[in-house]
């Protein structure tokens, strides 16, 4: 950054190539343009969400044709569907390579154990599990960093505004789906719900391109896709869809897209997002259907519910009430603290050895799995569940391990499954009694601990299921300390504990609330989860934000929050400004703007009519890198000061050229090959100049403007002096003049905590 | 409107107190100012939810302590928690009064039929009705014709930003409480949601007054809730809570309020809404638990469930798929056709004889219920359920009414009851065969038309229960036509009937999804109503707009919607302007404003310097008539033309006192008395200017100013010159410039429907 600086200042005065600029301020936005995208640092940038109204732009848009909108319209659907389809079926490959990987482990370990090979059911276990960690780890590290991690604070960020090249990558998806599978199929202490979100993003940015040029995929009518307004929309639906093929919730998932993903909510959005979902949802069924007796292994128990729950009795007197509100204010307190370790571990973790820390933490888990049962006491079975009891080579309750026979072991039943059904034992109603104080006291202390060095591993990795499982295991643990004290049985709050967990790490409600009566159908529940979810989430909210804001903060990703901070009240826009400011005359020597693309990394720039194009200095508009690239790269230059229109330029160019191409995929600096003497020639830069760029007078209150850039989803905000003078432009703010760490820098006497 | 056109040009030709307009156009904006609320047309006005920049305000906003930031912060939460328990409280009531108002009319009928006095019996019920008709009819006309009607579509308006005085009144919350009752209890085929919608954004405008000096309520922390925006959130909670109250479904009552109701989503207000609706949900838990062993009559059967099917199996072939999908296309089509009918006949309806039209509708009804019956046989009980039929005297299917003993009449079961028992019948699912296909098909096509011509009378009717009565008869009506032909049985074809009106009436989705579970506790229906859903809908929209679309239009309310419309694009900003625009100097003669304010309707006023006090015109701000009022009523005038700057006006005024009142409790223009030598006085209108006005240049596509003003939520966007000039404005745009009328007045050559 001081290096540019400096060169510019000697170019300055050595050749001044550059115009003098607007406003030299000392001021600089020290603010990183990096992030870390899934395990890797990646230069970020802002997405282009405002409409640019230029000449050309404005012509295309005019002469759309009823035939082109109804073109538009039924693509967009079409897309919607396509991205449904295609996460739904993810979604079931997903979970049929994870149940059935999982299950041939187990099935082998058990085998073993049968035959009291102890140490090589261990060793048998443990190198299933690191082989499959491995493979998991290899993949994220050589192929796709940016697919580590949940992916959903990513996927957030991407909807708030922010883009990297490697967020929505086709290779992020390909790792993304069997690192996934693998990672669960690991025995990790992991989800598939934050994978699978990242997944449906994923393939809605893949369908969401506007076509290939490299695989001649240039159909006509996807040009209309080549906008980040559009991809948004697109990218909305498949992470809905992403939570609606993990947890077959299809409400659900419209709702914590909208309330935990996207950043810009409109009522067609949601009707699109509900289309996604319900396809999702009727292809699932018909797969269920279709799996039904067994044809593709265990896929499919359960329905559409995954956690059936219906079954209980709810039936709670007053007094019940004070234990539910406890278990929501200690859940709420055990979430934040999670939250707080989460964020704790992600910070110490260097960024090497990836496949190393891998395997070892998978080791840790194998451990835990095999090894914490052996201290569990052997149980006599129930006497009414003779058939039930013990389960051996299945899944189900009641697992047999080491125990003698009609003798079960309540930890194995835990560990020594799949997540999936370690939560339905943990919510099944009809056990009561069958796990004791110290087996769920024990797997709910090593499953939170898990659950905590296991995130941000290099392999990907949801959080749903690591807090719902510790959350169950210790509702589940409340309900049986309180025993007969209460009417509500232990499943049940387990059930509880699992939502108290989820408001106090996720700190969504509403999304929630659906996504567990989904996964558990009782509506009858519907009060008291209301209730225990707004408890944790308020206690939680004293200590901390909730997780995926915290892991965004963390990565570095300059996201935008929808309320301005108190500080932001005392300053103007014009205090946050930083410079040099970088404007170009409506004709510009070509020699300017080169330099300028070279040693700006801005991405807008104020275009200014100068005499003799007006009669005085005004603001004609501002102007794109990605658009001067593309005019640039054509070479239509003229030897004089001269305008030359749009009609010309409409000749040469359709409005698509301009359309924004997918990260990395426009001309680039490089690409241009601009020789000597055309230095010195002029462009006309009015034709892709955007003449009505948003404004704000510069003493405009930051907080407001904050607002105002947040609200309309800016990415170059001009202000504007409130004297008319010369320089009728008086900066840019871009996301990053909003971010704390710079105002802060620049005003370190605010308190960001009043 | 003419008149005062005239009295102005004469008043400027002879004392020339108004300055020359800054743009005097033969353009008017001739759109009304007058809009329809419930049955009466009333003023409207729009709501300011911008930050109005003012020197006062941002002194009071920069000096809020940690304390009162806690204050209002800890405020607003109890304001919402009062809200949630009023609202259910008053559900409870109304739920209560309708149970026992239409039992003992019920009763009385059935009493008289039983001694076989026929004639009496329907005398009996017929006036009962007509009496009731009558007592709800009359309230409405005599204390507030603003209640009249389903109340979503004033709600939708306040919420968008249309206010109106009687809108949320309280005479509107006594009436709409009241005049449901009677109206429900008197057999209407109307529903309680939408009137509870509305009660509940009434009592969230009562509560969110900011205190009342009248009755001394000032207390001081409530001036912080003096604004428009922080109403806008209570009453959004308040009709969130409405519909949790009314259909017992909290979830679904959040996704109404932000689906239907709601213009702008925020995830806090989704929040906060949800804490509302959860205190709903637990106090009606506790009401029914209160009112277990029939305590309160009828209230709380099915407990917070009203129409439980979970019993029903779910199992359906790919073949039942065809018929579900054609249920939703017809549904479709009827549901828009209701759409068209209702929007027909509220538009022939003259404003006169309401108690009487409530009246003959009444007898209409009563004719229907009690005439109809007799048409149907009489069939003989089923043997399996001779305890249960025929019901005598109990809600319940299986009516007797005429018929000889273990007989019953299939359509006095549906008829001779409340809406709501009706439903629970034609929910059912273990009466298969309870009603015969004529039964179906006569109630089906009586409350249809009942249903249509009811809506608009002057009673507080709500549209939610006449199209969930109307489609459920219509699903049974498909599923007993195809009886064995389809694995489901006719209960739930009658679920999916009701899904597929209300898809093609309202055309919300996600919060009928969930409406629709949380009424009915079948989670595995979801796929098929997501179904039928999308596709009703989706015919539907082909046709028409919504309902409460339709009927916000046909009431005049100016909505803005979040799209621009494809006319908007051949046209700039400043194409729309209205004239004469009114401006003021920064400080300007008494008399001056005075004029304007008497001669103008306008709301906001741009302040401009001018020299001395400014190098040359400049843009100071924008000013409101409700501070001019606030700021003249003070009467601090100077003889001089000098700033007074705004230390001194800060002794004098607090910044709530220029806080927005509640609609009509302003300083109006009446109250000034402003004396004859002080028109010729100064005043300093820079402390109450709001600074930091949004503007746009003028020659911004109209499109994407109409997306800016309904982004932001404006009142009034300054457009200013692309050219700096001498006038720095060019005009105001307010919500009227963006409305079609408007806009096509202007360039009639644009087609709409384009």
């Amino acid at each position: 950054m001081e290096l540019e600086e400096n060169s510019i200042e000697i170019d300055m005065k050595g050749e001044m190539k550059l115009r003098q600029p607007l406003l030299v301020k000392n001021r600089r936005n020290h603010t990183s343009q990096h992030a870390i995208v899934g395990a890797n640092i990646c230069p970020i940038e802002s997405l282009d969400y405002e409409i640019i109204e230029n000449d050309l732009f404005k012509q295309d848009w005019r002469s759309r044709t009823r035939v082109e909108i109804l073109q538009y319209v039924s693509l967009k659907w079409t897309l919607v569907l396509l991205i449904g389809l295609s996460t739904g079926l993810v979604g079931f490959f997903n979970n049929l390579a994870v149940e059935n990987i999982a299950g041939f482990k187990l099935f082998l370990t058990n085998n073993l154990m049968l035959q009291e090979k102890y140490y090589r059911a261990f060793a048998a276990f443990a190198c299933c599990n690191m082989v499959l960690a491995a493979v998991a780890a290899a993949l994220c590290a050589y192929i796709s960093p940016a697919a580590a991690g949940s992916g959903i604070p990513e996927v957030k960020a991407y909807l708030n505004g922010v883009d990297a090249h490697s967020i929505l990558a086709p290779s992020t998806l390909f790792v993304k789906i069997f690192g996934s599978v693998f990672g669960v199929a690991a025995g990790f202490v992991v989800g598939k719900e934050g994978p699978m979100v990242h997944t449906g993003a994923c393939i809605a940015s893949l369908f969401g391109q506007g076509g290939s040029r490299k695989y001649h995929l240039t159909w006509k009518c996807l040009r209309y896709f080549k906008n980040d307004r559009d991809r948004r929309d697109l990218i909305t639906c498949g992470a809905a869809a992403g939570v609606a093929a993990a947890f077959r919730a299809p409400v659900g998932g419209v709702l914590f897209a909208l309330e935990e993903a996207a950043s810009w909510w409109r009522s067609a959005l949601l009707w699109r997002a509900f289309f996604t979902t319900a396809v999702v949802a009727v292809l699932l069924r018909g797969f269920i259907e279709f799996c039904k007796g067994g044809k593709c292994g265990l896929f499919g128990e359960g329905g559409l519910i995954m956690f059936d729950v219906s079954s209980a009795k709810v039936a709670y007197s007053s007094t019940d009430l004070l234990a539910v509100i406890s278990v929501g204010a200690i859940g709420g307190i055990l979430g934040s603290l999670y939250n707080f370790l989460v964020d704790k571990v992600l910070r110490t973790r260097g960024p090497s050895c990836k496949i190393l820390l891998a395997v070892t933490i998978s080791l840790l888990t194998s451990c835990c799995s095999y090894g914490l049962p052996w201290l569990s006491p052997c149980i006599p079975c129930p006497r009414r569940l003779e058939d039930h009891c013990p389960t051996i080579g299945r899944s189900g309750n009641y697992k047999n391990f080491q125990c003698p026979p009609k003798h079960y072991n309540g930890l194995a039943s835990l560990f020594f499954s799949t997540n999936d059904d370690a939560i339905r034992n943990l919510l099944s109603s009809s056990s009561d009694g069958e796990f004791h104080l110290s087996t769920l006291f024990g797997f709910f202390v090593a499953v939170y601990c898990l659950g905590i060095v296991t995130y941000g591993i290099a392999v990907p990795s949801g959080l749903f299921i690591p807090v719902i499982i510790a959350g169950s295991s210790y509702g589940r643990l409340v309900g049986t300390l309180l025993g007969s004290h209460c009417e509500l049985d232990a499943g049940l709050f387990s059930l509880l504990g699992a939502a108290s967990f989820l408001g106090g790490t996720m700190r969504t409600t509403v999304s929630l609330c659906v996504i567990l009566l989904e996964l558990t159908n009782n509506l009858l529940m519907l009060p008291l989860m209301m209730l225990v979810l707004l408890i944790s989430k308020s206690v939680a909210d004293c200590f901390n934000k909730g997780v995926y804001d915290q892991i965004v903060k963390m990565k570095g990703l300059p996201y935008m929050e929808a309320h301005s901070e108190p500080y932001m009240r005392h300053l103007v826009a014009s205090d946050v400004l930083s410079g040099p400011l970088v404007s170009f005359s409506g004709v510009e020597k070509v020699g300017n703007i080169l330099h300028a693309l070279k040693t700006r990394a801005h991405n807008g720039f104020p275009v200014i009519d100068e005499p003799p194009f007006s009669n005085a200095a005004e603001l004609c508009g501002l102007v794109l890198r990605s658009h001067l690239l593309v005019l640039l790269k054509e070479k239509k230059f003229t030897k004089l000061r001269v305008l030359m229109g749009s009609a010309d330029l409409m000749d040469r160019f359709k409005a698509h050229d301009f359309g924004k191409a997918g990260l990395g995929k426009g001309v680039r600096l490089e690409d241009l090959d601009i020789e000597e003497e055309e230095m010195e020639m002029y462009i006309d830069l009015h034709p892709i100049t955007n003449t009505s760029p948003y404004t704000v007078v510069e003493t405009m209150s930051l907080a407001k403007a904050a607002i105002f850039f947040r609200e309309l989803g800016l990415r170059h905000l001009l202000v504007v002096p409130k004297t008319p003078g010369k320089p009728p432009v008086v900066g840019i703010l871009t996301r990053h003049d909003f971010m704390a760490e710079h105002i802060l820098g620049l005003y370190p006497h605010f308190n960001p905590h009043e």
